[in-house]
């Protein structure tokens, strides 16, 4: 398992590396949802994502033999991008694997990085398979995006610096995909603050882990259909458990709430927030009832996500 | 004329109703610019733009008889909202007149803060002869948006507050429109640091600062048509003094070196700035090589902009 002792050893392992990322507020928020909100903005973090976090935790305590193999993984996402970085900084070579139909951006982005991009098609089956046949004729060190305890408690040191930061919460909230952000966030708001209580926040579309964690059996997410594009992924054991174990409770929220939320970011607090970074104040605006007038910390895990589209209509403005 | 002793009066009178904002850096901003650049940003202002600051500065110094008549001014942007914020955090009933064609955001966040909107025409001059009337029969007092010592001491603030923060810098940059935000910059910066130079950036498209600066005779802006709406408007006699003696050059930019650093901003750094706000951004990188490794600061002057376009697109996308 992970304990707390690992989230701050993994801290001070990493700290020199990552972005201690500022923690906003907003009295607009803080009215609306009726309690003071604390947003650690990951959305700041190197890579755009909490991400990076736990990618350098788990390279930096690679063996020298380890280093030397190199690290593969994949990723259509801030994953890839994670790895790629924490790789370049840690001189070892990188290898993503991405579906061939991955955006433009991600792809420049992960290459960016130093990583060498491996395209593949775009089902889950042949990205592992690809990965696997490249491990074997490689021997590249795999590193996967949340079944990991080194990743989980890299993805805990968030919490940490927020707790550390602006004191005890009554309430932490983050969003669950995979679940190694929600994992790493529990093991340290039960470990700094023991009476808080711990909500993983997921999209109604792709609610494996409600329904694994309402049965108390694993259920994986079967054609997750939700603009939440880093919350598609299914829990692992290792992420089951700790969630049985840390979280108090999984609220879900529809598309239409994710959106909201993510609006109410971009229009009234100035950030670039990806959706999956908004479901968590999706989640608490529907539970403010249960947390009038509490302190509550909110991971705002990312800010990637395809501006094209706006910037594309503004050049079609200053050229017509 | 304004001192700095007037700035730093400001910054004592509306410290406690302002936010301090954040400083951002960012590793790849350094290297696209070649310099170590400190974002002021004034987007997670109150209102969302620097003009709270001098709203805040004027409207606190009315006399009792004066707050009791009530304030006014005209204007379809950020200036509106930061007199309707300010008066009524201070308790003081407030005016603004907007043009019928406003957006329903900029309407609503104005009436949002307790201000009576009253409707005109879209033209300068029926703007200004409706202000007048108002003024003649209710005796409101008139917050200009820059022709005014204390809304430039006010705006003078974010400088202020930039270079304590992070200490002595080599060059600062602002937008300028009408011109208050770049003289109290400008006065602010020659303060502190009385070697750095202060430069103004400026869109092509509505060049009548530069005109004006290169000539030593005021141009007014004549139809300008640019995408950085906050900065149409014309300098001042006020103004243009104070450019003419702190500034040390104007840069002109154009609307798609605008965009091009607004994207940088939205995209890599996750702020959302308003066209007028990346300006001095567009600027800096047009004149790199003049400030390699140089520190530079620049004020990210507001983040109101409209975002219906991208979520409502977004909205289609999860009803579809």
């Amino acid at each position: 398992m992970v304990s707390f002792g690992d989230v701050k050893a993994a801290h001070d392992r990493i700290r020199k590396a990552i972005i201690e990322t500022p923690v906003m507020t907003s009295l607009t928020a803080n009215q609306l949802a009726n309690c003071s909100i604390f947003f650690k903005c990951e959305n700041f973090q190197r890579i755009g994502a909490f991400k990076f976090r736990g990618a350098f935790n788990a390279l930096s305590q690679l063996s020298t033999e380890e280093k030397a193999r190199g690290v593969i993984t994949h990723s259509s996402g801030n994953h890839g991008q994670a790895v790629a970085l924490a790789a370049k900084m840690l001189g070892i070579k990188a290898t993503v694997v991405m579906p061939k139909n991955s955006s433009q951006a991600k792809i420049a982005a992960t290459k960016g990085y130093g990583a060498t991009v491996v395209f593949c098609e775009p089902t889950v089956l042949v990205r592992e398979e690809t990965t696997q046949e490249l491990i074997e004729s490689h021997k590249y060190i795999l590193v996967h995006p949340y079944d990991d305890p080194k990743i989980i408690a890299g993805a805990g040191t968030a919490a940490f610096e927020l707790i550390n930061e602006v004191g005890t919460l009554d309430v932490v909230l983050a969003p669950v995909g995979g679940g190694g952000l929600i994992s790493g966030t529990a093991i340290t708001t039960k470990g700094l603050c023991p009476s808080a209580k711990v909500f993983a926040v997921e999209p109604e579309q792709a609610n494996d882990a409600y329904r694994s964690f309402k049965s108390g059996k694993l259920y994986p997410s079967i054609n997750p259909n939700t603009i939440a594009d880093g919350l598609r992924t299914s829990l692992s054991e290792l992420t089951f458990s700790i969630i049985q174990q840390h979280v108090d409770d999984i609220i879900t929220v529809s598309e239409d709430e994710i959106l909201e939320a993510m609006r109410f970011l971009w229009e009234r607090m100035k950030l670039v927030v990806e959706p999956s970074g908004a479901v968590p104040l999706a989640g608490l605006l529907k539970i403010k009832r249960q947390v009038s007038n509490q302190r509550v910390g909110i991971i705002l895990s990312g800010g990637n996500v395809d501006i094209s589209r706006i910037f594309d209509h503004w050049h079609k403005e200053i050229t017509k």
